[in-house]
């Protein structure tokens, strides 16, 4: 459970990793690598970027949305139908 | 924003119109109609279902999650670390 | 790999048992069961919708979109970008 | 259509592209950035991937998936199959 609670400096490295995995995959394409050996290294990269979602929005979820629905009002549902969103523009890209 | 608030009536009528476009799907591949068409359906099915997906989760956030940050607690994290992996197996279905 | 080598009538029992599914998590909603096992179980008929679709896929590029990069000319780029769509909309469903 | 139809170059383009997105992640994370706007923006870059998933996949299934296809034997099943599994892999991702 406790792979979701990322500090600053954990996201900070992790993109600094995919930044790598990029140069790696424009690397792979420049030396013409087999087609579905690229294509398994973007998918990674994806599943990397997957996971440094879901460390911010497991902060959002604890602190900016839980603080909104303990005040109650307007903005709890406004809060709550944000991050509902933001999870569905999540399971579509 | 309310499209996500679903009440327990709606959930289940759009579970019958999913059924419905389940044999659909079958009916149309009994037909031998073009595959590509065929796909299309499905990922319609697979979209109805991340609706009710999402109506479900945003209940939940808003209920037993919200509640359980709320109380804090080792409860607060345990609530939390499990939305996000259920969130992370929508991601990944 | 023969996993995705699908004939017609397996399919239609894919389908069959994917309906029977659908009505099982429509059953949890009903009966109030915890939102997480029933997101897990919508999760599942994500995926075996899924393995529906690369059966037909599988079937589709190599009959039909192989036969036309076969003949060549301007049929040969349309099914086949006609395909490359159509695998779009499923990563992106 | 000819979206997917990319050259080599224009694939290296638009890695370069995501590899300056992935360090804008990077700087908004710093800035302490409001987290749905940086969610907004690893979905942007999931989805450039894609689109480069997709190029490589056009060529792949109208070269070497269709050539083997066409020459007949185990190995059309072999690509088939292999390139299925890729297709299921980015759906997954």
């Amino acid at each position: 459970m406790a792979a979701y609670d990322m500090q600053k400096q954990d996201i900070a490295k992790r993109l600094a990793r995919i930044e790598g995995q990029v140069r790696g995959v424009a690397r792979m394409v420049d030396e013409g690598r087999y087609c579905v050996d690229i294509l398994d290294q973007v998918a990674a990269i994806t599943r990397a970027l997957q996971q440094v979602s879901l460390g911010l929005l497991h902060d959002h979820l604890g602190h900016c949305v839980a603080d909104a629905v303990n005040k109650g009002g307007p903005e709890a549902e406004e809060k709550l139908g944000e991050a509902t969103s933001a999870i569905a523009r999540l399971i579509r890209s």
